[in-house]
């Protein structure tokens, strides 16, 4: 038995060393991102076991990566070589919602769904919705930064984040932010924490913001025979000062691959779907966006006739991934252009589709010009897996050619470390590091996940 | 001429250094704050110019305080012994509008007010409203993390930033954020500088986002007999899944300076005025509120009848701190509490008020529990000041004791640093620090505020 071992169970740990076990916690939902070998497993159970785990890391200097439900797309939680992954999904307690002040506390394994669910005989909601929420924990949202598609009107999971407590590299517990309204009292350290991917702490509780579950939202489809006109709808929207509680964009591609899966009718033929819905003052604003469809060129609109209706649609659209999937092994791009640039970044990512020969569909949070370009590869194929990856590549290259971001939602992880000092200015990255430094001076937190080693 | 001076000149710049100018931009509008005697002043012209300034201050170890139109209210544009005053107002076009982006971008001297004016054509504002917002600039904004009436609803200032260009301790210009809706590549360097006071790097330029103006607003004022009431109102507004755009209180001694400043009619005999906004489905939304505020006992409601109406109640509100310096010089106080104890936070100002025998006068963003505890002192009279101080402290332990912070809106500065090592827990201060020296490990950019030297 190894001394890292032997220290954490006299920290009252019980490592789990099951080769199995480890292989099954190596890898997180990215593709393309080769794991290491972990030298444990702890399943942590409250703050103290955080803290006593990250402790006796620091002491023998083995990395740390804090893992929930695996469901990041960036290989954020993937083991690394001689790790000590840290499962966080059984703390697993909303400890208090507070109506009053609207406002959730909740420990770091938390579902997503389930601080909605408990909210709502408050007539409360937790807003952020990634496509994972019925299976992501609100840990990991947090420190993934997580979108949905609810951000093109109500902000991404970061907004939401009031307060945290975070276990430090030294094993100290640090509690930061505040649970009121408002509040400014030093450097935001709340925000720092987002995002950041486990590299700088770990975080053991949050206090969240929750809002009002809107009265009624009101859906509509509208089917466009080119990106073109369907990009050209998209940037009308936006620019004619409606607020849309979703907009979003489904391709050709996905459109046939969602027939497939379940036929419900969706318009194989088109160039892409968009839906919209809205939900403050809903009737006005979808004759609005209506308008603006047709005159950008739509082909047809359907209005959800009922609730039940837009349930299925948006439910479509939600399907999309694994519609996909049936196609091959689905590796997940993910990138954000201005959104005026829409149309323009369909267009390229088709254009790269012929160039390397793979199939790609895209599924867009089009009113935050975020773009998702599936890219469908046979891994047993060297030649398909290496197609694949120039496609995933040259669809960065794209995105911050437009003067967008090689990650609107997803973040960093391993899979895209390489392509961050692509975006980033020397300064901007020399800054990061700094940081990086400062709060974790031994380097046992996730280690060369966002910044490389 | 100093060897500071010299060096400046050499850089290209053109430092002032008459007595008089330097006495007048040695002080913000904090109180109770002691300026030190500044060195030099530059009027930075570009952000060439701001990287020269730093890089000579630098060399000489001298310490740099960025300024804008000095309104801030916590003195961290207050002069220090020996600094470089760095003026950014002339720095001071809107670079660009980009309506369906949704985006500006802005010099750190644009005013606030002037956002939204040129974005006004397009349909779009520039939300946070800072009650300075006619003549703050947008830099100051930033740096303090300003807050205002829309939050409630809207946010506060650094929900509206993007990206930001700033200027680091060493000269070196560095960008960070984004232009897209969304993004997450690296840590969130933007939100670590929002409310940075100038401490971490000086901000010469920021992208901001812009929200479309809301097509209609009504407004209410309801009148309280005492201040339970007004806070049960709040309260029950604000659980009820109401969505106020605007939620302000104006207590019994703001009524009557008010009144006496400018005689409107104003209910001088209330405990508590409470003016509310609606925005989104505003008819049916100030319906709810009405009923809510009759249910909490107000003794009279009354409907805005036009749109004059509605700007002379908040005319009204906006001129509360004006209308209390005819009683005498002001401290502004600005703490927040959690909003289901805002009642509570008003009558413990009014005991407050009685224990030192000093005036006390609460406006607050009820709808945020931030109140703006306004007290009275005369300077002259050294037994006010010690009265007026003793109120202030206790006021910051009351709003601490209530789980509330020491600033919700107005920052630290000089005047709350040391109160800020009382809000936060000693991990947390020592990663302020941390991160304080990583970004500025001479200690030159604005020493001394936020954090103790």
């Amino acid at each position: 038995m190894s001394e890292l071992v032997t220290a954490l169970k006299s920290a009252g740990l019980a490592p789990v060393l099951d080769a199995d076990v480890l292989a099954a916690h190596a890898v997180d939902h990215a593709g393309l991102v080769p794991a290491g070998k972990a030298a444990a497993l702890v399943r942590a159970r409250s703050t103290d076991e955080v803290s006593a785990a990250v402790q006796v890391a620091a002491e023998f200097g083995v990395p740390v990566v804090p893992q929930g439900a695996r469901t990041g797309l960036a290989g954020a939680a993937t083991a690394v070589d001689g790790a000590l992954l840290l499962d966080l999904s059984q703390m697993d307690r909303i400890l208090s919602i507070d109506p009053v002040n609207r406002v959730a506390v909740c420990q770091p394994g938390v579902l997503n769904a389930a601080i909605s669910e408990a909210a709502k005989e408050f007539g409360l909601r937790y807003s952020p919705d990634p496509g994972s929420w019925q299976i992501s924990t609100i840990g990991g949202n947090i420190a993934t930064g997580a979108g949905g598609m609810c951000c093109v009107k109500y902000g991404t999971t970061p907004e939401y984040v009031l307060g945290l407590e975070v276990v430090l590299a030294s094993g100290e517990v640090m509690r930061c932010g505040r649970t009121t309204a408002k509040g400014v009292a030093g450097y935001d350290l709340v925000r720092l924490f987002c995002g950041s991917e486990g590299t700088l702490g770990i975080i053991t509780e949050a206090t969240l913001k929750l809002s009002p579950i809107p009265a009624e939202r009101l859906t509509l489809a509208a089917v466009f025979d080119t990106t073109a006109d369907a990009g050209r709808a998209v940037t009308a929207i936006m620019a004619s000062g409606a607020q849309p509680s979703l907009l979003e964009l489904i391709d050709n591609t996905h459109l046939r691959a969602l027939e497939a899966l379940r036929p419900m009718g969706l318009p194989t033929e088109a160039a892409a779907l968009l839906l919209a819905a809205a939900d403050a003052n809903p009737a006005a604003e979808l004759v609005a966006i209506e308008r603006l469809c047709v005159e950008s060129g739509a082909a047809e609109v359907f209005r959800a006739t009922d609730a039940e209706e837009a349930d299925a649609l948006l439910e479509s659209r939600r399907s999309a991934y694994h519609a996909m999937e049936k196609l091959g092994t689905v590796l997940v791009d993910d990138v954000a252009v201005p959104r005026s640039r829409l149309a323009e970044a369909l267009d390229a990512v088709q254009a790269t589709a012929e160039r390397h020969g793979v199939v790609i569909g895209v599924i867009a949070h089009a009113g935050d010009g975020n773009l998702h370009p599936n890219i469908i590869v046979h891994p047993e194929d060297p030649d398909s897996l290496a197609a694949g990856r120039a496609a995933f590549d040259e669809i960065l290259e794209t995105a911050l050619a437009m003067g967008g971001t090689i990650t609107g939602e997803h973040g960093v992880g391993l899979l895209k470390r390489d392509w961050l000092v692509k975006e980033l200015d020397p300064v901007n990255l020399a800054v990061q590091r700094r940081l990086k430094d400062a709060l974790d001076p031994l380097g046992i937190l996730n280690p060369g996940k966002v910044l490389r080693r």
